[in-house]
This record gives structure tokens, sequence and C-alpha cells, in this order.
């Protein structure tokens, strides 16, 4: 094996890690477009393609114990490849959510449409460029954009509130729509927790630029 | 600070890994008998209490630090202050999970009882032995039982099945009951998360003593 510096395997990382991000948040963009467009096979892709993003926790966590091993990096770097090792769990629980989603959407492409669908693609576009920006933010140390991610998460937890209780409406007036919009209900949360999972990360770049911590919010995942 | 020597730091590393663990399992527990007792004194200990599990994970992911930094671990020591890491991870989100189904109690102690709670309180007590299972594994490097813990992940998945079936009768039959019947559903879907966090542990620990992955089920989170 060639030895390289450890700054070039440490860049090297983090492109990885931003393949990784990449997949993921098209995971959660292709399984709402499936949800939209009522396309089964779009679908089951989003559920195949999660062993992909699986994969690459695996492998990417390996590479942080090689780094530890080979390097024994100090202070900040130690602390980025501990950083690491977390968001490619955030990540990997992202792609579960995009599984997911799939699963409630081929469930729902069962029975007809229930509603024109406004919410949940906002939720989607929110949470996808949350996990965007939350990954820039560790790319580039910057503490500013972490913490604007952090206070987006409020938007998507308010439109969540907004999924939930306008399907109550329906449910209540029609009890044939109850198993349709439980579903819709449940994609609305898995998409939030899109949102803390960007968030989460967020929290941590933010703790590793500033050394001081913006956790916890009371509510949890 | 007196140096003491890896191997006794790491004991009492797994020492601070067992009092969360033990927190988080309270925190099920606690919230789940809040709703059973209908008690939102105890839900809201349980909300309160969370704080003191979100410290237990910042305070042990420094250890893991401090530790890697000063002794430099390699191969199975290395990977084994990695293993902590994560799961203090995933007890951080079990301790979540206990104050989800609080928020949820105080929603449903706002009504009167819907139903005698069963299933629910089954999950919890599922829930609670696999996540102690998983860390027991753990700690004595036990591949046999680590298995076992992912085996009876399927047990808790049924369980919530069941009470998401029993509650769409209640709903379709009668909509008063819908949002109460919503807020069980919620509370039996995070049941399932706290056993999917003690799935995960276990498949980790696995990986850890057998060197070989019995990792990803399809299903996510």
């Amino acid at each position: 094996m060639i030895v390289r510096h450890f700054d070039e395997e440490l860049k090297q990382l983090k492109e990885r890690l931003l393949s990784m991000a990449g997949l993921a948040e098209q995971a959660i963009g292709k399984s709402v477009k499936a949800l939209v467009d009522r396309d089964p096979k779009l679908a089951l892709t989003v559920m195949n393609e999660d062993a992909i993003i699986n994969r690459f926790e695996v492998e990417i966590e390996e590479i942080c114990l090689t780094l530890l091993a080979r390097y024994q990096p100090e202070a900040k770097d130690l602390r980025t490849i501990a950083m690491v090792f977390k968001i490619v769990n955030d990540l990997e629980r992202v792609g579960d959510q995009g599984v997911n989603v799939s699963e409630r959407t081929l469930d729902l492409l069962k029975e007809p449409l229930l509603k024109p669908l406004i919410d949940i693609p906002k939720m989607a576009v929110l949470a996808q460029q949350m996990l965007k920006d939350a990954l820039d933010a560790f790319v580039n140390q910057d503490a500013d954009l972490a913490r604007a991610v952090c206070r987006r998460d409020d938007e998507v937890d308010h439109l969540n509130d907004q999924v939930y209780h306008e399907l109550l409406v329906y449910m209540t007036k029609d009890p044939k729509t109850i198993t349709r919009a439980i579903d819709l209900i449940l994609i609305g949360r898995h998409l939030e927790r899109v949102a803390d999972h960007a968030t989460n990360i967020a929290e941590d770049v933010y703790y590793l630029v500033k050394g001081t911590t913006i956790k916890h919010r009371l509510a949890g995942d």
C-alpha cells in the first residue's frame, strides 16, 4: 500500500462521506417522487439501493478505524474522524427512512389517491436541503451554517403538524380514508426524522467548530 | 491526573456505558408505566430526566476520545472503543423514545382510556430486555446472545402490527377514538424503534466478536 499523508487521506474520507450523503439525499428525493408520481418501480428501486448506502457505512467506518490506527491523530483531527463516524450513522438511518417512505408508498398505491400532496413534498425538499447544508457545514467547518440548519428543524416540524391535522379531518369525515391517512401521517414522521438527523449532524458540527454545544433540543429524534 | 492502565480505564468506560444503558431502559419502563397508570407526573419525570442521559452521551464520547488520544489502542481495543461510541448514540436515541412516549402519554391523558393496554406494555418489556441483553452481549463479547437479540426483533414487530390492526378497528367504528388511537399507534412505533436500537447494537457486537456481519435487515430503523 502506498503511504499517503494524513491530510490527503482525510480529504478522501470526506469525499466518500459526501458521496454517501448524496445517495441518502437521493433516497429521500426518489421515495417522495415515487409517492407523488404513484410509481411503485421507483419505490422498489429505493428499497434495493439502500444496500449501497449500508455498504458505504461499513466502508467509511473501516476507513476511520484505519486512519486512527495508522496515524494516531490528536485533537481536532481525532474529533473530525469521530465526527465522520457519527455522521455515517445518521446517513445510514436517513437511507432507512427512504425505505420506510417507500414501504408506505407501496401500501398507498393499492388504493386511489386520497388527496393532492403538497406539504409532504415540501417537507422532503426542506429535509434534503438541511442534510446537504449540514454536510457542507461539516466539510467547510461552518458554524453559522450549522446553526442555520438547526433553526430550520422547526419549519419541518410545523409542516408535519399541518399534515397530521389535515389528515385528521379526512379520517374523521370518512373512515374509508383511515389507512391511507395513517400511511401519509407516518410518511410525514419519517421525513421529520430525516430533518432530525440533519439537525443532529449540524449540532455536532457546531460543537466541533465552536467547542461548545447547542444540543439537546428537549424533544427527541 | 493519575495514569492508569488502559484495561482499567476501558473497564470503567464500560461501567459508565452500562449506567447509561440502565437509565435508557428505565426511561422506557417509566414512560410506559406512566401510560398504564395514567400518571402525568411520571411522564414529566421521564422528559426531565432525559437531560441526564444526554449528558452521559457527551461524557462517554469524551472518555472515548481521551482513551484514543492517550493510549492509541489498536485492533480489537480500537474497535471496542469505536463500538462504545456507536452504542451511546443508540442509547441516547432510546432515551428520546422515552420522551416521545411520554409526550404522547400526556396527550392521551386529556381523554378517557380508550382500551385496556396489553400489547404495548408487552412490547416495552421485550424491548427493554433486548436492550439489556445487547449490552450484556457487548460487555461479555457474547456473539450467541447478540444473535438471539436480533432474532427477537421480529416478535416486537409482530406485536406492533397487532397494536396497529386492533386500533384500526376502533377508529373505523368510532371517529371519536381517532386521535387516541393514533397516539397509541405512535407509541407502538416508538417502542418498536427501541427494539431496533437494541438490534443495531447486537448486530455490531456480533460483528465485533465474529468479524463478520449479520447486518442489514432490509427494513429500516
